[in-house]
């Protein structure tokens, strides 16, 4: 898929079929997620991959506004080891700023493989951290929820450019 | 161009030739940013796009890290307004990590219009602030500097899967 098209059709699924997704998938996902750029080049990341039933069904537990049954969920980490600076700090900013990069090409390449995905940031931390195994240097950032889709929403309305393009300098608007 | 495609061959680039870019282009490249999804589609964002040489001169003095002479620079503003919590916070973070996905949808962009880019982290912000005249609800993130590259440079390395890849838990390694 050309990605100006994968960028104008990718939607938020929430909604998916018990289909499975093969490693080899869920791994060319992670490969396209690391793909992103990273400040210095420290990619800062962790990429933790859950396809066990059970085990997902830990996960949906810990993150309540999650309704449909993904087939799997990528857990985006923050690699402190890479990235060790405070929240407030430019740094750190720019560490979230690349994890942010990686996010949005692992949905752009799970939506050209046809697959539907949304990203959830709202979750029980402790117990996202206890259910993977995560030590103390990896902070789970962003889940993102995988699968076949049942659904094709329609696209959220989007701000008028004119609100938020603006060329040489701000004008009040 | 295909997606995994762009994602393989995007390359960070620091050299430009003085052609310009259309204000069309820009406005394309600004659109594929804002299609990035935003938790709770709040688009926390704006965009101020600089193409004048003047003003790209004075940009460039407050950016220590930069040699080339790009032609245009697009700084990526979180608007508080549409986000406004502290740093430390979940709901700050998912705010960055949008952003990222924007950063990363515009470079994606740029690449497949012929388009060399970088991101830049590292600058003096009240310079900033004052020559793009951002008001006090936007806050200048990262900065793109963009062109027609005069250099496609190697691929970084990349660490490899084994070490940033986990299936179902994180094993030490």
């Amino acid at each position: 898929m050309e990605l100006l098209e994968a960028l104008r059709t990718r939607r938020s699924v929430r909604q998916w079929t018990p289909e499975p997704i093969s490693d080899q998938q869920l791994e060319r996902l992670v490969q396209a997620a690391a793909s992103a750029p990273s400040a210095g080049n420290r990619q800062p990341w962790a990429f933790v991959v859950v396809r066990e039933p059970g085990r997902i069904r830990r996960l949906r537990a810990a993150i309540p506004g999650m309704s449909g049954a993904p087939a799997a969920i990528v857990s985006i980490c923050l690699d402190r080891r890479r990235a060790d600076r405070e929240p407030g700090t430019t740094e750190y900013d720019m560490a979230l700023l690349t994890l942010g990069g990686a996010m949005q090409s692992l949905l752009l390449a799970a939506h050209t493989e046809q697959l539907g995905a949304c990203a959830l940031g709202s979750y029980h931390i402790p117990s996202i951290r206890s259910i993977l195994a995560l030590p103390e240097h990896l902070d789970p950032k962003l889940l993102i929820a995988l699968g076949h889709s049942v659904e094709q929403p329609d696209g959220p309305t989007m701000r008028p450019l004119s609100e938020i393009c603006f060329f040489e300098e701000v004008v009040a608007k």
